[in-house]
């Protein structure tokens, strides 16, 4: 009988599953010839996927990931309501919840009338009431990526990422009984060169905006042309800023533009996210500083140690489809292989969407693909995951774009400064209202 | 620079505090010859004080454990708000919050009017308004136990409890200066009979009913002499009773009282803590079951397996103080031993205390310990555990012994049967309204 929670039989962690097998497997040395599900990339959607899938004990997943472990700094950190509801289905949530920076509120700074100094133009709950019983929250991705790997390990698969492999080529059925055909190739020093070929029912290429699953689909990024650079810093600050522990954004009047976004822990270690367009990419990271200086001006703005900063060129651009199936052809053939995330569309970080629609692509896919594979839906109903998921990175892309114009537009209270090249102006109030409104 | 939360440098949890030292001590193989505190016992008032001292990087503990390993099937299990608010004080209150069974609310069940069945007398919120932000909960305690072990593990100092390990003889020192000389011996078949002698600044008896620490303090337990017997059953029974999911205390026309306590997890693992003053501690486990299908009549009883059964004898007893310091004494010398927890005061379960309550005593010692090691207070510190709980154990005996009494008493409603053998008799509405009061 059971002394614990759900699912423990015997002593151990109540909260991981029965390992369902003899032995454990070794993910590291090999992979198996064949696999039901073969996910590229172990970022945040690939391990959604992986952690989703690996709750069935008959169907086999890998994942497979160009790096020789796991991710130690973050690149992204905000964590949407509707992804913490994920959290919480996977059994975590409390983990982030505990850790993480809460939200709750978003303040808007602008120029003074003198155009002199900064003044608070507005303040705001920063998601819309009754939307969730989550919080929006900051947690860096390494560690968000931490508790996917514990979440997988404590299924009854315990499924890990196999690193140091990367996809070298990719070969689509002929029939639809037929696998599709994949080569990896280690990425390691030792192994550097060797290939391993699986047969997967079905791959997903989650392998961020360089998707090479994408390539060998013969898909294309499609969009803005015209990339904007952006600039990010997180550091210890200190800084007689009075918001400095909210999420802030400040127009100045000629400086440029920033987010502020307090992070996690009880240091000041901040992101700021300085979205003003960056000359070009060569740009240091003194110039950064600099110009958030000039940005925070006349308070303080002392930078006491750079944990990570990067400069950054996006464009807002999108795939005709997320699966091996143009529109055309969906009533003569079902999907095999499908994109997510990055490798689909890409945008700035100024929504803060990015990883959480990634996941969502991933929450999206993962159930589908576990009711086809244990025949308790047809095929057919994996054409769903692109219809559903275009439609939603066709939002994002236009939010995006109308943040990212409002981010680099000069406010329309700066009296002393001449529009910038392009003439476009922002009113902060519309800015703080279109804020408001996409939550 | 931090990536995580508070105390992480470099990689690794977060939660995890950064090992202040070279070398993880080896908790088992020996004990170091000095230490300054040494805790008897690796129940839950030991392993709090534990985890509390090991915070402490300059203070050396060591918790001795007669058993050979952790606990695997818990005795108690009833958690108090109060100490859910320590489990927060202790970074794991989230872990028991999730897995635990709430009890929001408790129900009386009573004869009808004749005598026939039963019936609900009362439903109320099982703990007063406002009292706390926290939940009463039921968690085994050998569930328990893991998160002290693991909140141990993650102090800066790695405590774990020295097993195999029993108290052989405790020596007062003659002088201030001197140290508490212990000798303990061992209780693993390979090394029984050896002894290790170690010298203490402070000793913490957390060893029982039975305690060996109290004993050789020369303190009793005194009070109620004539125990009384009570059975318990953890049990997974299918019945058509219909608060099988919520707390429940039922006083039968005849066959007794019993209260059901609804364990955490999804399937029906019950306790039943089965207060009817059983013949005497010969009964077997049949003869439980028997006279719990009395007390649930006319509604089925069918035990599926029982997990764990025991007849208790118990008396409400106290001893005249917690440490080695007589009243007429504590002006002339500081305590170096104290008692806690069942080592100094025993009562039945029925009012869910006894965990809790220990928990408490340590709760109150451990930073005075501390304080006091670190010379932020006088040693006389030490004298206010004893007073401000030894008030709290007279408080305690005084309600277990109210709630034994009505618990034992035939309901009032009860028109066919004859009084108890005592004479008693409880009004149902009495016995909820007093069992409202105590919370």
């Amino acid at each position: 009988m059971q002394f614990h929670l759900n699912g423990v039989k015997g002593a151990g962690n109540p909260l991981d599953h029965q390992f369902e097998g003899t032995e454990e497997p070794d993910f590291q040395t090999s992979l198996p010839a064949e696999v039901d599900v073969l996910i590229v990339g172990a970022g945040p959607a690939g391990q959604l996927l992986g952690a989703q899938l690996a709750r069935f004990p008959e169907i086999t997943t890998r994942i497979v990931e160009a790096q020789h472990g796991p991710l130690l700094v973050g690149n992204a950190d905000g964590l949407q309501c509707r992804t913490l509801e994920i959290f919480q289905a996977f059994g975590f949530v409390e983990k982030v919840l505990k850790e993480a920076y809460w939200v709750n509120e978003t303040t808007f700074w602008s120029p003074t009338e003198d155009a002199k100094g900064l003044k608070r133009s507005g303040r705001i709950r920063d998601t819309e009431e009754n939307l969730s019983e989550m919080p929006h929250v900051i947690l860096n991705q390494a560690r968000m990526q931490d508790f996917w790997l514990q979440a997988m390990k404590s299924t009854p698969t315990r499924l890990e990422p196999s690193y140091s492999r990367k996809l070298h080529s990719l070969e689509l059925p002929a029939a639809p009984s037929d696998s599709v055909k994949v080569v990896l190739e280690r990425t390691d020093t030792a192994r550097a060169g060797q290939t391993e070929t699986v047969r997967a029912r079905y791959v997903v290429g989650c392998d961020g905006a360089r998707s090479l699953v994408r390539k060998s689909l013969g898909l294309q990024l499609k969009g803005d042309s015209q990339n904007q650079v952006w600039g990010v810093l997180d550091a210890l600050v200190v800084t007689d800023f009075p918001d400095v522990r909210l999420k802030t954004a400040i127009h100045s009047a000629s400086a440029g533009s920033i987010v502020l976004i307090p992070r996690e822990g009880g240091y000041q270690l901040q992101k700021l996210e300085q979205h003003e367009r960056v000359a070009d990419k060569k740009i240091t990271k003194e110039a950064l500083v600099n110009q958030a200086k000039q940005i925070f001006h006349p308070f303080t703005f002392d930078v006491r140690e750079i944990a990570h900063w990067s400069v950054y060129e996006v464009g807002q651009r999108l795939t005709d489809h997320f699966d091996d199936v143009p529109k055309a052809e969906r009533e003569d053939r079902d999907p095999r292989v499908f994109i997510t995330g990055d490798a689909c569309h890409t945008h700035s970080a100024k929504a803060g969407q990015g990883m959480n629609v990634s996941m969502n692509d991933s929450f999206n896919l993962g159930w589908k693909l576990a009711s086809v594979l244990r025949g308790q839906s047809p095929p057919k109903l994996l054409h769903t995951y692109t219809e559903e998921r275009h439609a939603i990175a066709e939002l994002l892309i236009e939010l995006d774009t109308k943040m990212s114009r409002m981010f680099a537009a000069k406010p329309t209270s700066d009296k002393q400064a001449a529009k910038d090249s392009d003439g476009n102006t922002v009113d902060p109030a519309d800015f703080q209202a279109y804020f408001e409104e996409q939550g």
